[in-house]
């Protein structure tokens, strides 16, 4: 270990942000967004014909088709033939007027030509999802991959190579393997080298309750990469948070200052992977990028007041809390919910990460206690209900009653729902027939919508056997009810908090700076 | 926090650990464990006849008729009548003979009563259920609990009140809300004051695949408690690994004694709840326990050689490990699975962790190279799949190559079954149909079995939502076949990860002691 950490000071002394090299692809081209998000006619490069197998081509075809693009689709594929009653292009040559925008999906070798090819037809860019260049660190990869980037030059904006390419709900573009994402738009970005971190984080999204505006994922970033992307959603309207996951950067000082202004605008949430002496040579095979030190990280990102997050969970979390709760700080709180435990165990997080749960006032603990089962529930704060089967309805005084405590920012309601399968069992139901989980979720958007205070939700469930798949579905449609409705859940008290201590940490330090 | 952080310095100064006063019970029957455990003869005291309410006496005998409790048992309620075809006993004094231990589930003011005809009986126990005692902080619950300090200390040893009392597999006793629980015992035994923390560990331990030899749940710990227990679970053949939840505890010295030694011979994982201002305040109203600071925690775990985990989670899952893994250190490892970012996190978090995922050695990569599809994949360790379908024979191969280069200790092998789901779609299938998970936990195991080399699982899944519950089924399915066959599953490669390092911990300090 010891060796370990004076390689990592050692880099850290060595490679300051200013000094990573440039290796710009030199393209001066401002990217047509508009035509690269929404593109009206859209090529797909290396499309078999029904029947002939199917590659990465075919397979992003029935994505983008199964997601209902918008917009005109022009397979391409030397064979021919058809798909879908679509005529196949034996050329990008052979179809008839400008394209928008391209998906190249062909053998490494073949891609200068095709993207040559959707240069001629006017395409304002193209993603390169074909793997095969500069990350397998042969003299093959590393010449194509400089050929793309003198025909990106030439005047066409490329996301990739050796990627998932571009997700854009709103025109229906999606991922690599992502048929099944979300249409709904919503107002956070996500930038990442790694298309499988991209993928995850659609899915993920789609349960948590996150919409996205769009999600690039780059891959080995030729051209279109990290500091131009930032510059963008920067100032996309419709993005209000932006997420990214990085494993190398192309050029420090650039980066540096477009994050910077970026954070000044709107939270940017940092997943930084490559960081140890194994991860660095991970990255350099995975997206042939450079991993920088943990110790220049940290500060740089401090500095520029970007959030910095250490797994693609806490990213998903973090993104979730700043997409739904409202821009500001929450230092006192309320938590309310069954088990004396979990009392505790959100005392201890909370003060861990700057956040109070002070006793409520005293007349407000009188009225709540009149509405808690006896013995063994507390009104103080944490409330513990004592009972996991309080019905909604008192849950709704409580929150109403805690509320009224100046001092509280923002409530968690811990739900303990799954208890609710004892009781079908008795009854012989699966448990989301007889678990009161809309009335719940009623019960706490009003009491949100007349206080006026924000209510984070805790779905607990340690039951996950193959058993108890029922509890599993039902938490998953109250979670679905409660994310419609614009409240964020979580699994569990610590994640809810540590979110929670994010969007703190934003705001405390943009209220600084604004002072 | 300046002051929150000074109160806390004030209490590390003032409170170290010899110096918590004691509150013993002053019982000094050694408890007859094996009758306490295991009885032949159990009374439940607060069991309404059919048809007329159900109180939480009628609960646990429910749910321990429910589990097949071994032994004969006799209800006992003043009102009599009968239950389930069993008389119920109008008073614990009409029961003919002995009783080996007892289940009170009484109104508070009823207990010593309740207890003392117990004591009359012969039995050498009884679990309190019943809450309204120290944890109100009112005369009255102080007094009663006197109460039953006193009737203990003339022979009969007590859990509680204010708890969920004992589960043993092996005889069937369970909690009070675990009707459902595992009959199967297995190497670890828990202690807790809190119910909540036992009921819910106890399920998470059942789709897990950890087996517990015991549990107690001891709420105000009014006789027997943390030392006690860790006493007897220090010499008891059938636990190999204890954990704990501790709120507070009695007797600082006597615990520390008890720990080190329990320690010196087995693994003991201690999360302690109340460290905070709001904690201890909450951990007062919880159990009536003292919370004391994380200063001395931290530093007392770390003189005794105890694992310290920071949530329920992290306990869970270092029980996993130190129950499934040979008692060992494990500094090298090799990575397999498919995504590069995977790697790249696997890479950062083992570093931060004291852990190695070392290059292979060349020729093994070139065997390895062999089995990978192209472009996209890696032999270098952490070995990148690059696609999620790599079929599980291939799989097999990679890991008895990777685990010949004789630095490699300890394999984990990451799994992204969840894409599957895609193909499940094309043929209009349910994921668990078409997904080879049964192939590929044959070939994990194999390889474990012909390498003798341990392989941890991880079964990531970022896809949770309403649609794709199909996939939450067949991970639930994959995971107990795993689990039935002794590898450790894991949701997340860094709970996989962190969970190695406390086993790493142990035994690192363990060989340490021995030198």
């Amino acid at each position: 270990m010891r060796h370990m950490d004076s390689m990592r000071q050692k880099a850290a002394i060595e490679i300051p942000m200013s000094d990573i090299p440039e290796k710009t692809g030199g393209n001066h081209t401002p990217p047509d967004y508009e035509r690269i998000f929404h593109p009206r006619r859209l090529a797909i490069i290396g499309v078999s014909a029904e029947g002939s197998g199917a590659g990465f081509g075919t397979g992003i075809f029935k994505s983008i088709t199964t997601m209902g693009f918008a917009g005109e689709i022009l397979p391409v594929n030397p064979k021919g033939g058809s798909i879908d009653g679509l005529t196949i292009f034996k050329s990008v040559a052979d179809i008839p007027g400008d394209i928008d925008f391209a998906v190249i999906a062909v053998a490494a070798r073949y891609v200068p030509e095709a993207l040559e090819a959707c240069l001629k037809k006017g395409a304002a860019g193209a993603e390169i999802i074909s793997s095969g260049f500069s990350e397998l660190d042969t003299e093959e990869g590393k010449t194509l991959e400089a050929q793309i980037k003198e025909i990106a030059a030439r005047g066409i904006r490329v996301v990739g190579p050796n990627c998932f390419g571009i997700y854009c709900p709103a025109s229906g573009l999606t991922l690599l393997p992502g048929p099944d994402l979300s249409r709904e738009s919503g107002p956070v970005a996500f930038l990442a080298q790694s298309g499988g971190m991209a993928i995850d984080f659609a899915h993920a999204g789609k349960w948590m309750g996150i919409r996205f505006s769009k999600m690039v994922s780059f891959g080995n970033g030729a051209d279109l990469r990290e500091t131009d992307l930032l510059r963008y959603f920067k100032n996309d309207p419709e993005t209000k948070v932006i997420a990214m996951y990085i494993e190398g950067i192309q050029n420090g000082q650039t980066f540096f200052n477009e994050i910077r202004e970026a954070a000044d605008k709107k939270p940017v949430i940092v997943y930084k992977g490559g960081l140890s002496r194994a991860g660095a040579r991970t990255v350099a095979s995975h997206t042939a990028s450079m991993g920088g030190s943990g110790v220049i990280w940290d500060s740089v990102l401090k500095q520029v007041h970007a959030i910095r997050v250490r797994d693609a969970e806490e990213m998903a979390q973090a993104s979730l809390a700043f997409a739904l709760l409202p821009p500001k700080e929450f230092r006192k709180i309320s938590v309310i919910g069954g088990g004396g435990a979990i009392g505790v165990a959100a005392c201890d997080l909370a003060e861990a990460c700057g956040i109070e749960i002070p006793p409520l006032a005293p007349e407000l603990q009188a009225r709540i206690d009149s509405c808690l089962p006896k013995p063994g529930s507390s009104a103080v704060n944490p409330v513990d209900v004592a009972n996991p089967f309080v019905p909604p309805p008192y849950l709704k005084e409580i929150l109403l009653a805690a509320a009224q405590d100046e001092q509280i920012d923002l409530q968690i309601i811990v739900s303990l729902l799954y208890h609710y399968k004892s009781v079908a069992k008795t009854f012989n139901k699966k448990v989301a027939e007889i678990t009161p989980y809309k009335e719940l979720v009623q019960s706490v958007c009003d009491a949100a919508n007349e206080t006026g205070k924000p209510i984070i939700a805790v779905l607990a469930n340690p039951k996950r056997g193959v058993e108890d798949l029922d509890i599993v579905e039902m938490i998953a449609l109250a979670r679905k009810e409660f994310t419609d409705r614009g409240i964020p859940v979580f699994d569990e008290l610590h994640d809810a908090i540590r979110a929670i201590a994010h969007v703190n940490t934003y705001y405390g330090t943009k209220a600084h700076r604004k002072e």
